[in-house]
């Protein structure tokens, strides 16, 4: 059995190198779902090719920069080059153009902000791109809140999902879940390639999960000054990783101004067994550590690709034991396979949570299908984890 | 006294020319307001000049496109390009880069929506620039709101500011504003780059405007195919422009789904004497043609830089007389030395207003100092609007 997956792989393998090396493309391409308005170009086709085109007459070399691979494009006697990258996983992605060296975003797509720039983005159509999908059902509002932050000093801003139903009657209250981005995202992330807002729409349409409010706000503004600006590009410094302190002024913005203005403005269930917190990657640490440093504040813990909660975690920490009613750890599956260092080496977060479990926790673990630490897996992960809250 | 003036016209222009000959800038340039976070290009000096910079190593040719004019960048050894515009009008323009023939927008920036296209944007600080500043008081929320238009059997969105206080008291009721953005851009622009919330917020929090709820929503999805597409690029069709018909689409789902949906999801006085409409460009045009042709609907009419109202207009509209608390009409400076199309051949609308005014019409004009059709002064024709508005 062993040996016939193997040549199966292998086969797959070279027959999709052939593909590459011939060229052929399935010549299905359709504009991407998130291109400004009126723009034929970028295009995908149903293997989850990429297909960029821009007219650039003068210029020498043109690239598709996506998923890590530069595709050349190929200039017409117009001047319009045009080209496509290999099978994509299916979901968001980022990605960019270079023309003759300068680093650009594609005047064909809309913008996202991630990797620390606001840039392209396209969609690989999913097969279960239905649970994000724009429905005629009540929608909830995505409001942007600008505030003062005492313990920053400064004016910020977070956005503010309140479900359909908010405004219809004055004295309900609701849940709140705080949903953090991953590194080099910000504030937007969740709600623009996240898609929070049409998810729980649907899940709530649907009366998979209870209506509740959601808080994105920005987790990096607030950090001190990263000590891994020390080590070279691209580097990490030495030790473990996030080094100590890395999050201690987020926590200190969301607990001393975030939730607080958040109880004060919005019509919330304030106590703590209607508090959820989440994140991915950097959000997912974040989650991690603020929870397990504060687990008098929340009761429902979401770490999306950001790590895991072990039996060690909490065993001194019988708080948190008595009050969190749920942890939920998901990863892709790709993510898994190759063992991002973001859940530390020879760590199988699937058994940790199993151990976790076994300790009589409320533990979840979720492996997003074939796809790796990108949107897709998190827009899947808010999906498994939304109707588990807020339940007891 | 002519010929002194004549002189020292010619002698500014000279000495422009000579400063645009020579290069010599001066060297105060800081990043723009509106970078990206941590981007230090593109940058404007105290002339209003604009620096843009992008490493393009294999390029050949790098021109920043802003205003309508292309200037030529200059590479250094290391590859990057650098070079500044001539001097620009204080406020927000649209502006991109042009790589090797390439159009794209300058990584440095954040983007907007304008001239049909997400893109580059840039701020020169305005002497009144303290009028849309975020300051330290109680700001409105902007929201984000999706519903189901009937009329067009389709899906929309738009925005709409509550003011501070909305939050606060569940029985307060608020006169609505609906605003609309020009042609070529859509429903971001007010709260974007028009900075609507802020300038708002400012007016309520110094006590200089009553609170109001404002819906930006986009007027360009909702037209007909516009006639002048099948005009040369670039050229209108023959007759009287815009073409009659060309709001139809637009006026149908303002009054059958956008107005009946505000009213029905937010605490709004819905009756005439609480409703204005004003728009900039195409949106004032709409405004003109929505507002006249439906005088019962509507008590407030502002026309920023999109045309005026005359007293033959309204010659046989008891209705508008009757119920038309104001109307309020503005241009910038430029545009009327100009003598912008938008506003017919032959006429001045400063005087159509005055004749409006003996008329018995509540009517005001106001002349944005030093603008052009841009968007400081639509800001600042909607910080002297604001002001009027709901006092009757």
């Amino acid at each position: 059995m062993k040996r016939n997956i193997t040549f199966l792989l292998v086969a797959a393998l070279a027959g999709q190198l052939c593909m590459a090396q011939s060229g052929k493309v399935v010549e299905d391409f359709k504009p991407s779902s998130v291109n400004q308005d009126g723009k034929a170009y970028p295009q995908v086709n149903s293997e989850g090719r990429v297909r960029a085109q821009i007219s650039a007459p003068e210029a020498k070399k043109v690239q598709l920069d996506i998923g890590g691979v530069k595709y050349d494009l190929v200039k017409d006697d117009k001047g319009v080059w045009t080209g496509e990258s290999g099978p994509q996983d299916e979901g968001f992605h980022y990605y960019q153009l270079n023309v003759d060296g300068a680093s650009v975003p594609d005047p064909g797509s809309l913008y996202f902000y991630g990797a620390s720039r606001w840039g392209s983005g396209i969609e690989i159509p999913a097969k279960d791109q239905d649970f994000y999908a724009l429905k005629k059902v009540p929608h909830g509002q995505i409001r942007e809140v600008t505030y003062f932050s005492r313990v920053n000093s400064t004016i910020r801003r977070c956005f503010v999902y309140t479900p359909a139903d908010y405004d219809k009657d004055p004295e309900k209250r609701y849940p709140v879940l705080y949903l953090q981005h991953g590194g080099g995202e910000n504030e937007t992330g969740w709600w623009s390639q996240g898609k929070a807002g049409l998810i729980v729409d649907n899940l709530i349409a649907e009366g998979k999960a209870k209506p509740f409010i959601i808080v994105m706000d920005n987790g990096t503004w607030a950090m001190p000054a990263p000590p891994r600006n020390n080590a070279p590009q691209g580097e990490r410094p030495a030790g473990p990783w996030p080094p100590k302190g890395w999050f201690e002024g987020f926590q200190r913005t969301l607990l001393g101004d975030i939730i607080p203005m958040i109880d004060s403005n919005f019509r919330t269930l304030a106590d703590t067994k209607n508090r959820a917190m989440a994140g991915l990657s950097m959000g997912g640490m974040q989650t991690r550590e603020i929870t397990l440093a504060n687990p008098n504040k929340f009761s429902y813990v979401g770490i999306f690709s950001g790590g895991v909660i072990s039996p060690e975690d909490i065993k001194t920490n019988p708080v948190f034991k008595e009050n969190v009613k749920l942890v939920f750890v998901s990863f892709g599956s790709r993510e898994l396979e190759n063992r991002n260092p973001n859940f530390g080496k020879g760590i199988d977060p699937k058994n940790v949570t199993e151990e976790l479990k076994q300790t009589g926790m409320n533990a979840h673990f979720y492996t997003s299908p074939l796809t790796a630490h990108e949107w897709q897996t998190w827009r899947r992960s808010l999906y498994q984890f939304a109707p588990l809250l807020f339940k007891k």
